[in-house]
């Protein structure tokens, strides 16, 4: 049986500013990464996103990313790996609270932003972030850029994993993303999109911006929660999926 | 067996800013109340903090305070009580990630500050807080002002409390805490603050401005960790209680 | 010749999370509050926010808040009157430094939120930020609540004042607003928000919630910029208030 | 007559947490980089700084950092060069307020920490920040590395400069700094730093690690104000400077 997970970063709003897709994205999605109050999120928002997550039976995760609120943590910062652990943790922690205090269980950890791009190009930064979710609970599941340093750091630890990959941008042909300074980084036409989730999820593959086809592991699905037709995308592609036969779920659920 | 805690708010250097007393200080308390980088703290000191208090056998306790780092979370801000509960469960996690990664046990939990005293009056606030710390652990330790708010909403929902006591404030004849906008407000003799501790600790009870003896309960001791002769007298009155036979201890330990 | 100015607060977007209606509110405005900062805004928000007010031609101000951009300055916080000083100096600064580099021109000051509301009633943080207007350039215009602690401080250093008025807000015998805490505290009904701002530009009069005629100085009319019928209102009150001959355009303009 | 200003970063204290060793390094400086609330500094720190600069006749200038006030503003952050120029702007601006407001006058700018040195090899960001200032006003003085990209793109826009040397830092043979991550890279004998400014001073060239004699251009020296000894060298590099008739005072002073 072919399964995928569709994860999406939620609770991004802060304070006075709305994330207006949330409350309809619960519906179409398996694993909510969670802002922690950092790059975005504080605690009501939390609070709200954790309750939202439960009544929807959406796996839970912590979603940690640069102290930057202003950037949303999308700006690269030069942190040392102690500060990547460091942070990651107390972000991990004030979420739990949330869950834990409603009752529900912390499920995973995505890195955001620009700590997970970073991280999963340096060896150093992923294994203090492996290292981290390991220290807090060793049963989390870390999500990471499938074939990323992360995602070997966290194996290398004895986490488990969930291989992410994107509808909407296309790949080199050693697996990774291609960079979003070359025009060719982004899928916008719909279909294509469609198609390429398709080919990862059923066969494991993807083919690059060379035409080669190439493996890709595929275990969780990134939906993206803000734009105009985040909503409309993340319905219609739910819906395909389980028209193929294939079923949705969070990993371990 | 007379016993009293001597706590001390620990953990409140930031980044770059240096809270130099911190290491000499765990020599000579048993309970530390760790800043969780609202009012002060980042994960970096909590996480030093935290590996400090395990390695003197130190109880640990979250210290959440107001979103006030400028103002070190002593300006009161008109906070809802729906958000003193998020503050404080938010502030409770992070500072628990740490201590459970360190492989520790979290003890306790004190309010820094404005929001220590406004939910000391606040019924409202006090239940929100109490309820935060019963929903993320109902057999944490919350330490509040002796005859507060606080200590009856924590018992109402079936917490342990400690009721907190100080060395250099004067007290009223019901007990509560000369407000420090009096002259009378603080006791400066190190011999009268002395004579207090001990005159609380042994018979719980204290002479009120007015010279009248009344009842307190005196759980632990609020210790000072800055100013010049923080260290000083903690050591002072941590030898002094021994002299007189009180054992020093954390609550439950 | 019967004049008003309409101001709106504008450039209370913040890194990531836009205000969507400002662009559209700078057609229906004479003067802009510009964020500085604080409880909202940013220096990319504030650059161009700024360079569309000139564009539009609209008076350009600084709207200085209290350091809480999770409550969005609308939460109460206890700061010293010098703190008050120094906070309102501060983000004058901040943005006349876009104005001064757009080649425009500062033209008022009013303070957001909690700020201006704490200000309203208390003479001591109401100098305060008077003298902090003052000390920057005494030819800046301060608006402020009609009737307020505010607008006496201002007058009484020599500034000029803007008296502030409201279209969604009821107001008491003695001309203050009526708390929001308060059942009839706001105006729902767009002709009767329509009805009193004529009453109040035309006849500085306004009726009180019992029915009594007082007099109320209308020199600036705030217009909220959020909500979703906030565009609507601002474009119909503009057009109204020209049919009836008035003349908008911001103090001293 | 060969003179040589003396600066230092000053004003770099928050909230609770003081600089202890800024009041008397004013007698020892001829210039004042004032941080401005992003890496360090906050309303009241500002305000009483330039009192205090004013007071002592210092040059102020402002001082501005990346928005990161837990890394002190030395953690780089991928910022734009439209970042880089409205956070300058803004902090400019922020300073300036207080020095008007003073009746004093702002005389220069240098960034701080990470901004300083990302910039000093960055063009695109270099002309950001002297753009910036140009903007405010191209009265005021750029200091820069000197050698630097800042210093280039500062005299491209017609701005005056102030080239700046370290006294404990050593030099390649290109004229830049060794960077800190070469074991070399420090100059820890204070005789050896003296050396290096006399030689900086009175002949305008610097001895590189490779024992090269190189040319450099020497207006203002940093002065660091944190650490045990950094009050004792600043008072005597003052009067060794001045024991060899060197003049000290602020550019343009």
């Amino acid at each position: 049986m072919q399964t995928i997970d569709l994860n999406c970063d939620m609770g991004e709003a802060f304070g006075n500013y709305p994330m207006p897709n949330d409350d309809i994205l619960f519906d179409h999605i398996t694993s909510a990464n969670i802002a922690c109050g950092f790059h975005a999120g504080d605690p009501g928002v939390m609070q709200y996103t954790v309750s939202m997550a439960l009544k929807k039976g959406v796996a839970i995760g912590a979603h940690p990313g640069l102290p930057d609120l202003q950037g949303f943590g999308r700006r690269e910062m030069k942190i040392s790996a102690n500060e990547a652990y460091q942070i990651t943790l107390y972000q991990i922690g004030a979420l739990y609270s949330f869950v834990r205090a409603a009752g529900g269980k912390l499920h995973h950890v995505k890195a955001h932003g620009a700590l997970y791009n970073m991280a999963a190009k340096d060896a150093s930064l992923a294994r203090a972030i492996a290292q981290a979710v390991h220290d807090f609970d060793p049963a989390l599941i870390l999500y990471a850029l499938a074939g990323s340093e992360m995602i070997a750091a966290a194996n290398n630890l004895g986490l488990t994993t969930a291989s992410e990959v994107f509808a909407d941008r296309t790949y080199q042909n050693d697996g990774s993303l291609t960079p979003r300074s070359q025009s060719n980084a982004l899928i916008t036409d719909e279909q294509q999109s469609i198609q390429q989730v398709l080919m990862m999820v059923k066969q494991q593959q993807v083919t690059s911006v060379d035409q080669e086809t190439i493996p890709l592991k595929a275990e969780t699905l990134c939906l993206h929660g803000d734009g105009t037709h985040a909503v409309e995308f993340a319905q219609k592609i739910n819906q395909r999926l389980k028209q193929e036969g294939i079923t949705i779920k969070a990993p371990g659920a």
